[in-house]
C-alpha cells in the first residue's frame, strides 16, 4: 500500500515541499512505495515553488483512511491533521515543531524531531549521501522550503545549519538564493485574491494565554501595504472568524520580511492590552510596529500575555 | 550548568548504559559537560554491568531541579520520570519506546524515536564515527544494554539492526557475547535479596486494559524456579502492592530467557479470564505457561483483553 505523506492543513512551502521531497526518498532511495499528498490548496508562495520547480501538485485529499500507511512531516499537532489521523498507520514523524502531544501509535515508530528552521533541513540530514541522487526538482523545492521557513535566513528561527544547508544547495543547483528568495516572496504577497476570513486563517495556529482561546495568524509579505490597506475590512473579519472558530480573539500580525518588522492590528482594548503587556509597545492608534519580530514560534508566542 | 543525563525510575540495563556513554559523547564529543545520573537503585543486572566494565555507579538523585538542564533516554513516559519534570530544561529525549505524550517542552527540542530494541542501538546511530573515539567502558556498556534488551537477541524486539550493532561491539572489544549475556543473565536472575513487593515492581509498567488498571510486571530470568518457588507470597503481596499503587491487578509474567517462554502466575478468576482471552491459554491451576512469551512491549500488552 502506497504511504500517503503530508504535512499540516494550510500548506505552505515547507508542507509542501517536504512531502514531495520524503515521499521522493522514500520511492526511491528506500524502496517503500510513497506519495505526496495535501489536506488543502498550497498557498500562493507554495504553488509558485511548484510550478518554479516544475513539480506536480500533489493531490488534495479530504480524509485519512483508517490503517493508511502515513508519514506526517512539519507539524506533530492532531490539530493541523485530518480527524481520523490515531486510526491511521502512523510510520514516522519528521518535525521541528515543540512536541504537543495527541498523536497515537500502537508502537515505536521513527520520530525525529529537531530545534532547526525547517522540516527540508532535517529531510537533508536524514538523507545523508543519498541526496545526491535526487532530481534537480526535490532539491529545488527543498531549497524553497528553507528560504520560506528562514525568511531567507532573516528569522530568527534561522539556524547555522539551515543556512549552510540552504547554501549547500544553491550552490549545487547554480541558483541565486536572493532572487529566488524575492519571486518566493512576491508571489506570497499577493493576496489579493482572498478574502478577509480566509487572510486570517492562511497561516494561523491556536494558543490558550490566560486564559482567552487566541487565534495567532501571521502573514509574511514583502508588501505590507497591500494587507494594512484593507485593515479595516480585516478587523470586522476578525469577530466573525473568532466566533466560527471557537476563539475568544484573532490576532494578526502583518510580517514584513525585507523591514523585519511586525504590524499588529489593534481592533480592541484587549488586544491593545496585549501588545502593551507582552511586547511593550505603545499603542495609540488601530495599529502598532512591533520591530524586529518576525517569528511566531520564537518571538510572539514566549512574549504573549495578558 | 552540568546536563544531567538519565532513564527511568527503574534503572534496568539500558537505563544506566545509555546515559552513561551519552553523558560521555555529549562532555566529550560535543564539548558540553554532562553527567549520567540514576532515579533509583541500577537492578542487579545493571550493577553488573557497571561493575565489569569497571564504570563508577551514577548518583542516585531524588529529583530534578526547576530549570535545571535534562537529556532523557529510554523512556518518554511522565510517569516513569522525576513529579518536576516538566519544569526542567528537557533538552533532548532518545528513546525506543511508543510516544504516550505529557512530556512539556517551551519550543522544539531533539527527539529521537526509533523502533529498535534499545536505546543504545540509537545511541550509536547517533555518535557516527565518533563512536571510535570512546573508551572500552562505554563501548562495554552499549554491548550490554543491547545484550540486555534483546534478551540476546531471543527476544521478539530485536531487529537485524540491534543485532549487528552489538556483533560489532563485540568484534571491537574482543568479547564473546554469549559469555558475556550468561554472565548478565545471571545476575539478574539472582533475586534473593529482593522482598515479593519489590520484585513485583521491579520491572512494572502501568496500562488500562478494558477498564481495569493493570501493573503489568516482568521478571526476566534464567532462573525461573528461584521466583516460582515464591509464588504463593508473591501472590498475597500483589494485593497490597495493587492497594498502594492504585492498580486493580497485578499480572507477574516469570520470562524463562533460556526456554523462550513466560510463566504467568494466576492468584484469581479475574487473572484466569485474561490469560484464556488473551493468550488462548488453558488455565487449570495459579499459575500457566506461555510459550514464546517473552516482550511486554510486542506479546504481552497487544495482546492483553478481557
Amino acid at each position: 500500500m502506497t504511504i500517503q505523506v503530508f504535512g499540516h492543513k494550510s500548506p505552505d512551502t515547507d508542507s509542501t515541499g517536504s512531502p514531495i521531497a520524503w515521499a521522493w526518498y522514500l520511492s526511491e532511495i528506500k524502496g517503500t512505495p510513497a506519495k505526496p499528498v495535501l489536506l488543502g490548496e498550497p498557498n500562493t508562495e507554495a504553488a509558485f515553488v511548484l510550478k518554479h520547480w516544475d513539480l506536480p501538485k500533489p493531490e488534495i485529499i479530504a480524509g485519512i483512511e483508517a490503517g493508511a500507511p502515513v508519514v506526517i512531516v512539519d507539524t506533530n499537532n492532531p490539530a493541523e491533521l485530518p480527524e481520523g489521523i490515531n486510526k491511521a498507520d502512523i510510520l514516522a514523524i519528521i518535525d521541528h515543531h515543540k512536541l504537543v502531544g495527541g498523536l497515537e501509535t500502537n508502537g515505536p515508530i521513527e520520530i525525529t524531531v529537531r530545534p532547526l528552521a525547517c522540516t527540508a533541513t532535517i529531510l537533508h540530514d536524514l538523507m545523508g549521501d543519498d541526496l545526491a541522487r535526487a532530481p534537480r526538482g526535490i532539491k529545488g523545492a527543498m531549497l524553497s522550503c528553507i528560504l520560506s521557513d528562514t525568511l531567507e535566513f532573516r528569522s530568527p528561527t534561522t539556524t547555522a545549519h539551515d543556512r549552510a544547508v540552504a547554501e549547500k544547495l544553491g550552490a549545487d543547483l547554480g541558483v541565486n538564493l536572493n532572487e529566488l528568495a524575492t519571486e518566493m516572496f512576491e508571489a506570497k504577497s499577493d493576496v489579493s485574491a482572498f478574502s478577509d476570513a480566509a487572510l486570517l486563517r492562511m497561516d494561523s495556529k491556536e494558543y490558550t494565554v490566560a486564559g482567552k482561546e487566541l487565534r495567532i495568524s501571521v502573514l509574511e509579505t514583502t508588501a505590507p501595504k497591500l494587507i494594512l490597506d484593507r485593515k479595516a475590512s480585516l478587523m470586522a473579519s476578525m469577530i466573525d472568524v473568532a466566533k466560527e472558530d471557537g476563539a475568544d480573539q484573532v490576532l494578526l500580525f502583518v510580517i514584513d520580511i525585507l523591514n523585519e518588522e511586525a504590524t499588529l492590528l489593534v481592533p480592541n482594548a484587549l488586544v491593545k492590552d496585549m501588545a502593551e503587556k507582552s511586547f511593550g509597545a505603545t499603542v495609540t492608534g488601530d495599529t502598532v510596529v512591533l520591530p524586529g519580530i518576525m517569528s511566531r514560534k520564537k518571538q510572539i508566542i514566549p512574549s504573549l500575555s495578558l
